[in-house]
């Protein structure tokens, strides 16, 4: 079974599950992401994106959970319907809006990840890829980039 | 550290990574995901979405690698800042559209990953979370499925 190996940890205001938001993506809350100095090479021009997707690994989530119900509904669904942070493999997928990286610190917005989460993985955000509108669109990584205002 | 669990497995026409597309995206291939029997009530529901981003582990990826130069350029970068299967923990990203669910499989579009992929957790992707162009829009997570169709 694959062993995962956190690249940093994530350090947010929110101290507990309850006090995260249901949808980091309304708050205007900054979080940092602190990369560990092995990976420091790993995030060499990370700036040349604004739009990152963060993957997270939930500590605190419960792994036995196959069903959950949405905040907003009545019933539950199953958990891969929902995005839930308590299912089999914890993966927390968050785009987040870099707006400065200082050394081995990422600034970002919209992460709704507590304080002391460990951070897996980062991953640059190409519409055309990863959003449905962009069905069909020839990429070219290159331009899909978005750099730092 | 955490141990991840395989909720199911690609099956896929594509064999070895020199057959996978650069971007699943562009291609009209069908692929299945099969999920395992263990966490079959995990798929409830799962037709009610369109687009599902499924996460899976690139198995044979080199975990040592923390510089990548993406297919269509001429310099390296961190690798953070690339989709490179190779990185410390290879986490796949990809949003895939739903075809079908019969039983335990999924057939899905776009997906790139290669035959015998494990797969780690299936997600519904929700444009105005998931998307750079929906930010700060409310989501109604009811009004954001898409059925298929």
């Amino acid at each position: 079974m694959p062993v995962l190996t956190p690249i940093g940890v994530v350090r947010s205001p929110y101290c507990s599950r309850k006090d995260a938001p249901r949808q980091g993506r309304l708050s205007e809350t900054i979080s940092e992401i602190v990369v560990f100095d092995a990976f420091r090479e790993g995030i060499r021009d990370l700036a040349d994106h604004r739009f990152l997707f963060v993957l997270t690994w939930f500590h605190e989530a419960d792994r036995g959970v196959l069903a959950a119900t949405p905040p907003a509904e009545q019933r539950s669904h199953g958990v891969f319907s929902t995005r839930s942070p308590d299912r089999p493999n914890p993966i927390g997928l968050c785009l987040v809006k870099l707006l400065e990286l200082e050394g081995l610190v990422l600034r970002v917005q919209w992460l709704d990840a507590i304080d002391g989460t460990p951070v897996l993985d980062i991953k640059p955000c190409h519409r055309p890829l990863d959003c449905p509108e962009g069905a069909g669109q020839q990429v070219s990584i290159s331009s899909a980039r978005t750099p730092l205002e």
